[in-house]
């Protein structure tokens, strides 16, 4: 119900005016007292909510779990530790541990023929692939259809070139590098749509965990790249998602 | 003319081994020594070439600006001061100076009913709105229809939430703010598409020139924010686009 | 004895002049030699000693919790880790350790009856509550009301304006927010008494550990907002209790 | 009117659905285009609006004078430069500007007799005077008594330890210092009332702009000291009023 | 004179224990009391005296542009002004001053033909020419053949690719470039001689004064890079020019 | 096969189109999915494919060390821990684990009459060597002839002046240092050939990890300094491998 | 008068208890309002009060400088520009200018036979004299016999070390140096007296304006080193004379 | 035998020019291969060889403790783990360790009727401790009488005044402080004496690991204060131990 309707119903006696200050103030999100669960979020805005389990504690985390079951919502939890997984596992059925994206899941990955568009994951070397994965299976998640082109860092051109194709047809490209990088401003000059820059913190000595590759990115020389925080795999996934959604969806218009 | 192109010509005997060699190493640029300007970009790309003048030599920008001309290009040029701008049009006709964005211009500012879809430029205070401005009119020379949301800063939210509308219907929002740069979480949490965040470097003390709001942008809780360099409007204004015309032409279909 | 006094008892012969020297230099304090514990500090400012227990070897925590225990002082320690705490309830009776805030304490919290006037605590994330209940335990143990208002991070506007009325009628609004710190921005807004904002180290990647929180905070375009240390909630519950304790002893005059 | 007076007229029909709508929206503020005044700020929350001047261009100061002067508001700008000042004199009649502060005024400085309990500004040398100024003037506009307690830098203790009475006597002492930024620290140590410290620029080499003291203060090891913004006098008076107005007003019930 | 000859002469009677102790102490440089001038130099490292003019007094400047004079050396001076150029043709004879480069010369650019081997400048942008000049200036100065590519930054890999020959071939490339500073990463991912990386103090924003192109420089993934300080041409053409030696020099033997 | 040869094979009729486009697409490389192994790359060149094992996963690392066994090639790798040799020594024959360098190997150390010229390792105190050994080791994988000069620490001048000439006869010298890092400036003021500066980790408090030290570097008043990332030994081995091949092999010429 | 003498004057009924108060409270300052002048300081410490000119407000100049001329102090100013020189002159008869260290004096510098002890001062490069001679100067202006060491840079050690007679027998040593920093280690292992290290802001790119050879300095590996701030001449010269008196006049004992 | 006797014997035929030549570059050190232990040290500077143990590998701990007592000299090692020492008391007899100074010797501390003048210790708190008892046991292992004065951070200012006598007759005050370090200032304007400033790592937040204690003291308002590095306790007690002999031996002249 919204403002408007909330007032129609006011002026026609249907509430009180009680009635409609409590729904004027009405929480949509579900109060647990250390978290408000946001579970009309999907609905909202198409993205389900995700948890994000990185420093949660174990009673949060296991409460959080069992209240998206109850709700019977998909379940996908990033940067879950193989501890976290076996606590969570006995509490809920039928979960999933990915040891590289360090994701827990249980919604089943999409079949490709109902995943939509198309964004590709580009990642500098094997140590960046932990982080590309968890931007590929979050975009997965919420129905991206996602290419993976891995370990083409910018010191061996023609591994990137040779890729060309996959690279330049997606809708929006994720850039995954850590020590300098310089694959993000590398990628931007090669293709039309937009980059989303991912830092990780893989580098040694003046890297300064991935400080340096955040600020390569930020200052890039190529046009069309904007950037996310370091290792942050999820929130590429979640905006790659937004402008492969807009591709799509209005295409069918 | 692409690689398979040219490859076939030469089977077929149209061209020779010498001419297929230097095809395949043709520059797609005008070499004019101190720069090589990108005058194939626009039919490439979508995106005409745009010149950055600060820090750019008087000798520089007048043949650059002098090229553009002979080339029947389209002049928009960013970062330019007042002084720059009486030098060059002494040697370029029709060239206007925006005194707020600091762009000196010679394309027209489109007319709204030329322009498409919708980018919401949003900043946070007075002070920002040279960055904001830039953006804008950035986003407008590339076809972008604009609205314009200024001084909504978090610390009055009321200012933001009556504009709401505005922020909500546009396919990318770009959101300009400096000091704390907390505009840019807010906003993500009002909206389902894109944000782009640029901070600025206004602000005093530990902002640190616009270093404190790039931090915050990056840290963002909120969902679906990638960020670009400090007072980078030219580059939101080009990333807002490219997501701007993903949502637009496919919706032509 | 305060100077004056002195004075006029060495001017009434009352003491010697040695006597005299030795009063005006007597320490206020308890010399344990690695240590100089502030017995008298609970008459003198209206507030107890409190333990940071971080670092403290162990035979330095025991003696000193074994010294507050004789001298029939309350206990309230800081910053405990299990560990810790396991030592020192073999020689003190009757410790408590709550694992969320890390305090140990001896001295029962307040019955609600007992304490003085609102002191309102508002946190981001759920990874931001031991330090919002570090703060809130803090304010407690000093004497002060404390409400609660958790799970409140600016990227979902709604679940804080849900509880305004809390946040509106304390006499001082404690802001705990990790990644970007936005919140105390936000809290800042929509108050007309002082918000002490805490940083947390909550975040990854460029959140460095609490500092681009602490710059967020430091640079909020917000009136009424000061700020402490990073994850400095016995901080924070200090300063609001001066805060509170000013508006309500005050208010009984 | 609020939301509740807002119903209860629907409710009554006094207005209609669609009034109810646009008061429930309506802007608290005076849209300016490039700013939104906030005319209604000294009846909702008894602070009178003030300007920042520092990079603000001079059409939008002008402005902005011109309609404070309509609206026969009082007028206070903070970090004002002498140009601005003698161009904004040409426009607004009967401003008064202050050199060290940099502050234009036009309403007089309040009576002591009609400024209210006490507020205590310590600053560490004679160069950190200009934002112990400003943070004075500025609680003096608000309406704060202000006492000033000027070059008494910890390197020399006695200096501070003679005023120590007028220290002690504060509802709230605000600690101005450059350098090393120590005296927060030693004030805190002896007063039993909250300090607001305000870092300065002052200095040079490793005290990079106030950063270095700004560190200093927020890891203070005394109680009851929160930090504000590098050279953030306005800032300092702002909150230090709002402490003073809970000691004093609240006394008075 | 070294060390063996001295005792030589010593033991043979030709000089005396005081001239043996004096000749084993005397200073290889002539000492104006600012400055200690290292006239032999040249014969011994095969590099002549450079002057680095920046921050320097003119009255320092002229006695070491005189002395250099009077001892018939070739002068070269880098980061001079303009006005000190005025200042010092005042005082001696033939010098000319380059304005991209900065660098006041009187030697004659060596002909080609006298210069040896290959190195190759190549830069990013237009505004990063006038530390790739002094490079190169710096290296023919010291009779190294110097080969320039301009303005290949990463965003537009094929202009770098069409130019590829002219890299590969040089004993030693010197790759400046500002911003986000990729050049190097790429550049040394293309040949098999070293690059020498130069960031530069071009762009805005978050590449702080260089710092940032310094850190991708430092991180880079490719092989056989190292780095030179933010600016430093000089240093630059300097080791390139003892790379180039090595490889010329040796090849006659 | 370089594009000409491919173009002239195409003309001839010996390969098709299709096939030539293959040619020219054709990847350098072994595909394995998380990597892309340079196969190539020792003939093209000069230097065999190394491994950095730090932070690699277990099963990628077992993959590579497999693949380049079949593929009969040298295997050295650096940043092993000693656990990773035990578990690679499990599935590939012969390896060597040396703990000082950390280096994993099974190519023999070359013998000295096959390493040509001579590279020099500078270092400043014993914590450096591990650092150093990597520098060495590397710098002899490849060939090179190494003399290796430790714990000459600038605050013992005497002790780096006693082996002046194994320091002055290197065609390039590696200089390996912590702290602050100040042994590559002396180094550098001796020698006339290249200085390859290593910061390394070693140090405390303000040592920031190898930051200090790599700004001392950066910033050396000596010529014929360039420096590699903190801890960087390998990367310093290997540009001082190509170094001192320009100087050897070519004086076969 | 201390402590005892006016607590016996008390008891023996010279003074009354409110003359013993004032006394023990009196401010040994002069309070001029804006500055706290220490005018007994000599008397005290041995050290005369020193003006720190730098961004003090030119009427609280021309007043300081008035009051020490009328005290009869000496006069010894740093930090001092041509234009405050040029204002203050007018006001205080005799004052002297230096435009190297910046110093305005009245006081004639002491006849070498009247200093004491020996102080060497040596510095890094040309640049590096204005700081150098801040702390020659202020070391004499307190009585100490200062030498001059200057431009002997780590990268010709020989300059150094021909000079090393004059460094090794001072009481102290003051090490002045930017760029890279070095010489404070270089010279700390050669002698056995203390070093105090003086970065200067002098270099240029990574130089951080003299951070960096802070950090050098602090991380010396050399012992017997302790650093005052960058460009801080006058400290050096302050702490270098303490060290000086405590070896002469100690030996006058 | 120094240069001159060198000479001299060579001269008078006493010596070859090739024993001259050997003399002159012969190594006051012993050569390990890995380390260069300087044997001579304590008779060239009265300083005997300390071990840094932190990072170094245990076998050459081993040896360089084996080769200590083989000298017969005296072991004093800073840094030791307890594991450390549980390894070397196995090799060489008679050690002992110092668990909070981390201290392993061999050499009984002096009796205090062997100790020489004073140093006095002053600490900011308990946590402090250990880098203070670095400090002083580094001082008397050196000879010099040490005094502690500890818990007397600037919160509680009448702690530290109630010891005044002890801080202010002391040749040389070594003041530890971490969190925000103020305590050198305070000591700093009490004392006539030079004041060595040691930063430590303790505290939390933003005082990054001792990098904000540093920065105040650096950038202390008081004169005579001089700092080392973080934690450097060690460099503290050898350079007052230097200063205080100045003080000491001298008087004896």
């Amino acid at each position: 119900m919204d403002t408007r309707a909330v007032l129609e119903k006011l002026k026609s006696g249907e509430i009180s005016v009680d009635e409609a200050e409590g729904y004027l103030r009405r929480q949509p999100f579900d109060d647990m007292g250390f978290a408000k669960l946001d579970t009309h979020r999907e609905i909202r805005t198409g993205f389900p909510e995700v948890v994000f389990c990185e420093g949660k504690p174990d009673i949060y985390l296991i409460k959080i779990f069992e209240r998206l079951e109850e709700d019977g919502q998909p379940i996908f939890a990033t940067r879950a530790t193989i501890r976290q997984y076996e606590l969570l596992k006995a509490f809920v059925q039928g979960l999933e541990y990915d040891r590289v994206s360090r994701i827990i899941s249980r919604r089943k990955r999409e079949e490709a023929s109902e995943l939509i568009g198309q964004v590709t994951v580009v990642s500098g070397g094997t140590a960046d692939i932990p982080v590309a994965e968890e931007a590929a299976q979050t975009a997965e998640f919420f129905g991206t259809k996602v290419e993976r082109v891995y370990d083409v860092g910018v010191s061996g051109l023609h591994r990137l070139l040779s890729t060309l194709d996959t690279v330049q047809n997606a809708n929006c490209v994720i850039a995954v590098a850590g020590m300098e990088g310089a694959l993000a401003s590398v990628v931007g000059g090669l293709v039309k749509n937009p980059v989303i820059a991912v830092p990780t913190s893989v580098g040694y000595g003046a890297s300064m965990n991935g400080l340096s590759a955040l600020l390569t990115m930020i200052n890039s020389c190529a046009n069309g790249i904007a950037v996310v925080n370091i290792d942050n795999g999820y929130g590429a996934g979640y905006i790659a998602t937004q402008i492969n959604r807009l591709a799509v969806r209005n295409s069918a218009k």
